[in-house]
């Protein structure tokens, strides 16, 4: 599902008590949990609008979080790995494009330094520095033109299988409440009730590491996971009814 | 789920005919496509090793798509409401910051372009260019100390309702398959057959669009959705069994 994501550090942290940054593997545990905590509570709680047994709830429920949880972590692996591939062959490109067409390449720096505002005295002279040594050139052209960092091969994997544990484990906690009661009313209410204060308490935590307002972060997270919820309530029943 | 991704453009695309970039709507599409053919098949592949009813796979598939479209695209709509949210917050620091403590954002200024490679003194004549004027100076620290671009505030229900629908009519694909056939068994092997190809004809499009190799991101998409949907098999049939 959401690919993992490689290279959101800030560039450039230079007064890193104002601007937050989060690291990579938290960033993962907050995609496969926000995943996690919604989808699988939705579906369970849908499917208990409209059959009477909890162990078919409980079936559908870990086949979710086994589909998902595949799908989210595969996937962004494999997003992982073309985002490395990406970056060499672009890397690889502009190493040739240094050797082959210098007159454009040294006029596409200069472009770039006419967007950052610099005057054209000011931009022969860093033109000539940037393009005196090539891999500075090259690393230059990567960043700047192209908006890409080098991502780390390792991260790849890691992320996920980050991605799919926290999913797996954000879609147990609304299922677990299934395994314990008898009907599917039972277990919806209390899947409801402990999933939206996880969910709440979820929301109230990311948004911390965003910098954003708290409390309406939980607000928010427990809306959608309720939303969704009622949605796929509704439709299972108009179905199954 | 996945957050809309409203400024993945490159930032700076002197050569359009070599780097390939891809409009926000189809990345969008892109993503709700990835997932809805993927998990929805997979759920519905794991059930129907377990029950016997092709109503209740279709009630499953339906509430499924239901919760993963509302989860995904309020998701990403409420993400994109941070985006947005997140910039203007700071924007409005950085441009306190060039007030108040303007050496200092000088130095980080100075520090940037050392790192870019300037030599001292083309960074004094850089420095004092690129701060002369506040609004430029401010962008340019929120593009390359904060590397963060202006999000467009209507690209986040845009992308929301894209990827939400997206989705929907990927994960209604596999679900098909079981509406027109009379046991979960028949409606499996359809739809294994169907959203196999489409998987595949999906992956070659995704990796053409990226400039990856067609064919081999052809497979791997085929294949994620093969592993899930077998795995999703294998714990239903375990559970249910």
């Amino acid at each position: 599902m959401t690919e993992p994501t490689t290279t959101t550090q800030l560039p450039h942290d230079v007064h890193p008590e104002h601007h937050m940054t989060s690291s990579a593997m938290l960033q993962d545990i907050v995609i496969g949990l926000s995943d996690g905590l919604t989808v699988p509570f939705a579906l369970a709680a849908g499917l208990s609008g409209a059959v009477t047994s909890s162990g078919l709830v409980v079936m559908a429920g870990l086949a979710e979080i086994v589909a998902g949880s595949i799908a989210m972590g595969l996937g962004g692996y494999l997003a992982g790995r073309t985002e490395v591939e990406h970056y060499a062959s672009e890397l690889g490109r502009e190493h040739r494009e240094v050797q082959e067409v210098p007159d454009k390449e040294r006029a596409e720096v200069d472009e770039l330094l006419a967007e950052m505002g610099l005057s054209e005295a000011t931009r022969r002279q860093a033109v000539a520095e940037l393009t005196a040594d090539s891999e500075q050139w090259v690393r230059f052209m990567m960043k700047y033109e192209l908006g890409l960092e080098e991502p780390d091969p390792k991260q790849a994997p890691k992320s996920a299988a980050t991605i799919s544990l926290a999913y797996a484990v954000g879609g147990l906690i609304p299922l677990s409440a299934y395994f314990v009661t008898d009907t599917p009313a039972q277990g919806l209410a209390w899947s409801a009730g402990i999933t939206l204060v996880c969910l709440f308490v979820f929301g109230y935590f990311k948004s911390r590491l965003t910098g954003q307002p708290p409390v309406a972060g939980a607000v928010k997270m427990a809306v959608v996971g309720a939303l969704a919820a009622a949605a796929a309530f509704g439709i299972a029943r108009a179905v199954g009814g």
